[in-house]
């Protein structure tokens, strides 16, 4: 079970709260940017950032500006994936589904060298799979360059919505409106070479072989 | 111009910060979900939200929980969409392409009757073009409960980021590894009725109409 907080009790749609550490996991797998939230001169501030995660801690990208995050305290780091409308017979009662994880803590700076080549891995991996393997990897120059935040997973909130209309059995059913879900679908594209590339180097079949997959699957891709 | 404050310049990535009025609207047309930052007992939260907005201001639905919202002075609103990744010959230089815009500002509640009603009008129809006119329209008991903020959209910070990686001139290139962009490619699905739809009743032409369409077109559709 995740932890309950006052701020994670689920307060509003109670039936959309989750508290299964694999809800977060998988949330978090299918998520491709985070939204960080820090208070800034007594002031939020929001901006989206990539991310990795292993069972216990979600790394964020310090290029998202250092005045944003270490001595700022504690942040609320938010991954929301969007999985379309729900159209409902009466303006009221349309809304969305989503997958949305919100994560609370007091991030820490990575200095370790092994703990930020192990959350860079993360990072890169997140975001293309069997990246880490093909690129080149840091040099020790560019490690020094490099800041990663760790947040524990410890403090966590995660709501799934995937329903379709409350109103097809009320006096609106009688409308003879349309009703029901406009799913998005969302999915990685053909590569594109950079146009400096030397002709006859193709992409490698980990990226050319991920043409047309999901961009948020349901559950983590086997492996 | 936007206008600029100390947290609104550009600080880090100054090539991909914009100060066009146009470019910020044609973020928030191409956005499907806000994520709304407040302070909390001095804490920082930030949660997903729909939207809609005009050229002056941005709507937010109050369901994302009353204490999100009123009388929590200043809030941010980040719209952020995710256009894919950039794959580059090292690590280091990886990244992605996005649209994103900061909104600051206090929020203000929307009370009367008629502004109220045009800022629904603008959530609908930002979600679902056409829906507004095809829908039951709120009752007067529906709006009483519904709970709208008002941002306005004076003060925002808009970056786009749309290119091809940096190391096609360093001495990475000699790696003979593949560098490019891998796309995200997000589309609207296939309408799903709802299972208690009553036989014969098909979705009208601005929903049907709508599978395949891009989920975050680069520039607003025409009309």
């Amino acid at each position: 079970m995740l932890s309950e907080t006052p701020r994670t009790r689920h307060r509003r749609i109670k039936e959309n709260g989750r508290t299964d550490p694999a809800d977060l996991h998988a949330v978090l797998a299918a998520g491709q940017v985070a939204h960080l939230g820090v208070v800034v001169d007594g002031h939020p501030m929001v901006v989206p950032t990539v991310y990795g995660h292993d069972h216990e801690r979600i790394f964020l990208h310090g290029s998202v500006a250092s005045r944003s995050l270490a001595g700022r305290g504690e942040v609320c780091v938010t991954v929301t994936v969007f999985d379309g409308l729900v159209l409902a017979r009466s303006v009221f009662e349309h809304g969305v589904n989503y997958r949305s994880a919100m994560i609370y803590g007091v991030p820490r700076a990575v200095t370790d060298p092994g703990d930020l080549l192990y959350g860079l891995r993360l990072l890169t991996e997140h975001a293309a799979p069997g990246q880490w393997d093909y690129a080149r990897r840091p040099s020790k120059k560019e490690l020094a360059a490099t800041r990663l935040l760790a947040l524990p997973l410890a403090e966590a909130s995660v709501k799934i919505s995937d329903g379709f209309p409350d109103d097809g059995d009320g006096p609106d059913a009688a409308l003879g409106l349309w009703a029901g879900r406009l799913p998005a679908v969302a999915a990685w594209g053909t590569p594109e070479p950079d146009p400096r590339l030397a002709a006859g180097i193709e992409p490698p079949p980990h990226i050319a072989g991920r043409a047309g997959a999901a961009l948020h699957p349901r559950r983590p891709p086997p492996g």
